[in-house]
C-alpha cells in the first residue's frame, strides 16, 4: 500500500477536508447547541461534533475506501489492529471550550500506514491556523516551517497540563508544575499540541485518547520531540494513557519524578 | 475635580494611549529581551515593561498633571490614599506569556476618582481587542457593547484561577475548580478578566496587586459581577490580596468554601 500513498497530496486532501469543514463549524459558531455528556458531566459532545465527524468519515472513505477510521464519535470503523492506512479522526477537540468559550479548539485527523505516523493535520479553527506535516514533509503552521523547538529544561518554559491532573495532583504533576516557569490550562488537547510544536510551551501532559494525540504525535516527533506515556514508554495507538510530549530535557525530568516512587 | 472630568472623553483618551503603546509593543515582540526576574523566578520584568510604563505615564502627566499615578513598575507616585483622581497602569500584565507565549498579556490603565471606578481599559495587545468602561460608560469589547453576563452556577461555567493557588490548593482551589466546568489557567490576570466580562468564564481567582485588578474591577461590577477578597470582603486599592471575581451565584459558592473552615 505505502507505493501507492502520495504523502504530499495525503496531507493536502486532509488539509482540504479540515478547511472545509472548519468554515462550517464557524457558520453555526453561535447557533443553538445539542449538548450531551458522555463519561463524566464535563464530558460533551455536540451536534456539531457529530455532523462534523460524520462529514470527514465520508470525505475519508472516498477518497481511501480500503482505509480505515478511527472516530472520536463513533461513525469510524471497530478498529482493533493497526495494520495498513488508519486515519484517526477527531472532529471537535475541546468541545467545552467550543461550547463556552467558542474559541480554543481543534479539528484533527492523524494517518498512519502500518502503525507509523506519516501526516498529522490540527486546524485551531477559530484562530484559522493549520498545523501539518509528517517524517517525510517537514511540520508547518499554515505556509511556515516550525524550527526544532530548543531542548529547553522544565524550568525554563511554560507547561500544560490538564485540569483535573494538576487539581488532583496525578503522577507528581504539582512538582513538575512548580518545577516549571508555570502552568497553562487551555482545555484542547489539539491547541497545546500545537503550542508545543511552536516552542511556546516545554511540554504537555494530559490523560488522553488516540483521537486526540494521533495527529500531534506525528508532527511532534517529527520535531524532535518526545510523546510517551508518562513513564516513558511507547504509546499504544489503540488506547487511552496519561500522555507526556515535551522537549528532550523536560521529558526526561518529568519521566524522573515518577521514578522516585 | 469631578465636574472637571469629562468620563467619555478620559476613556477615548485612556485608549488612544493603550493602542498606541500596544503598536509598539508589538513592533518589538520579537526582538531580544532583557529579561530581570522580581520577586521571585518566574515574576518577570522586562526593558519593554519598562518603557511602556514610562510613555503612559508620561501621557497620563501630560494630560492630568495633578492626577497620582500607581505603576506596577515603580515610574508613578508614592500613593498612600486615595483622594482625588488617580491613575493605575500596568504596562505590561502577563510578562512571562510576553516573554514566551508571546500573546495573551495586556496592557491595563484604571483611573478612579475619590476611590471610586470611572474608566477601566484592558488591551489584549495581540488579539488587538481593546475593552473599555465605567459605571457611567457600559462596557464595551471595541465597539460592541457587552451584555452583562449570565449569572451562572460555578457548575455551570469555566473557573480561571492562577496556577500557584490551584497546584498549592490554596483556599480551596481544587474543590471550587472540581465543582466548575473546568479550569483554565492563562498567566494574564487582565486576560482573565476578559474571559469573565464577555461570560466565557463565571469566575476567576488570583493572587493580585492593584494594578491587576483596577481596570478589571471597574468593568466588571458595570456588569454586574462582583470583586471581592477570597472572604467576599471590599478590595483596597492600596495593598494586594487574593482576588475573586465572579458571578453573583459563582460568587457567594466560592466564598461559602472559604467559611466552612
Amino acid at each position: 500500500m505505502s507505493e501507492s500513498i502520495n504523502i504530499w497530496q495525503l496531507a493536502s486532501e486532509i488539509k482540504f477536508w479540515i478547511a472545509a469543514a472548519a468554515e462550517n463549524v464557524k457558520a453555526h459558531l453561535h447557533d443553538d447547541l445539542q449538548v450531551e455528556t458522555k463519561s463524566n458531566r464535563n464530558d460533551l459532545v455536540t451536534n456539531v461534533d457529530k455532523l462534523t465527524e460524520k462529514h470527514l468519515v465520508g470525505e475519508i472513505r472516498r477518497a481511501y475506501p480500503k482505509a480505515r477510521i478511527v472516530g472520536e464519535e463513533g461513525f469510524g470503523d471497530q478498529v482493533d489492529d493497526l495494520a495498513g492506512l488508519v486515519f484517526f479522526v477527531d472532529p471537535i477537540d475541546g468541545t467545552m471550550n467550543f461550547v463556552k468559550e467558542k474559541e480554543n479548539f481543534a479539528i484533527m485527523i492523524g494517518a498512519y500506514l502500518d502503525g507509523i505516523g506519516l501526516v498529522g493535520v490540527i486546524m485551531d479553527v477559530v484562530a484559522g491556523n493549520i498545523f501539518w506535516g509528517g517524517p517525510e514533509l517537514g511540520v508547518y503552521k499554515n505556509e511556515l516551517a516550525l524550527p526544532k523547538p530548543q531542548n529547553l529544561n522544565l524550568a525554563d518554559g511554560l507547561l500544560g497540563v490538564s485540569g483535573p491532573l494538576l487539581r488532583k495532583d496525578v503522577r507528581h504533576m504539582a512538582t513538575a508544575v512548580g518545577q516549571s516557569s508555570g502552568a497553562r490550562i487551555i482545555g484542547s488537547a489539539g491547541i497545546e499540541f500545537t503550542k508545543v510544536l511552536q516552542g511556546i510551551e516545554n511540554g504537555y501532559v494530559s490523560h488522553l485518547m488516540p483521537w486526540d494525540f494521533a495527529a500531534g504525535k506525528v508532527m511532534a516527533e517529527t520535531l524532535g520531540l518526545l510523546v510517551t506515556d508518562i513513564d516513558g514508554n511507547p504509546l499504544s495507538m489503540l488506547s487511552s494513557k496519561i500522555v507526556l510530549i515535551g522537549t528532550e530535557r523536560t521529558h526526561a525530568q518529568i519521566v524522573a519524578l515518577q521514578q522516585q516512587d
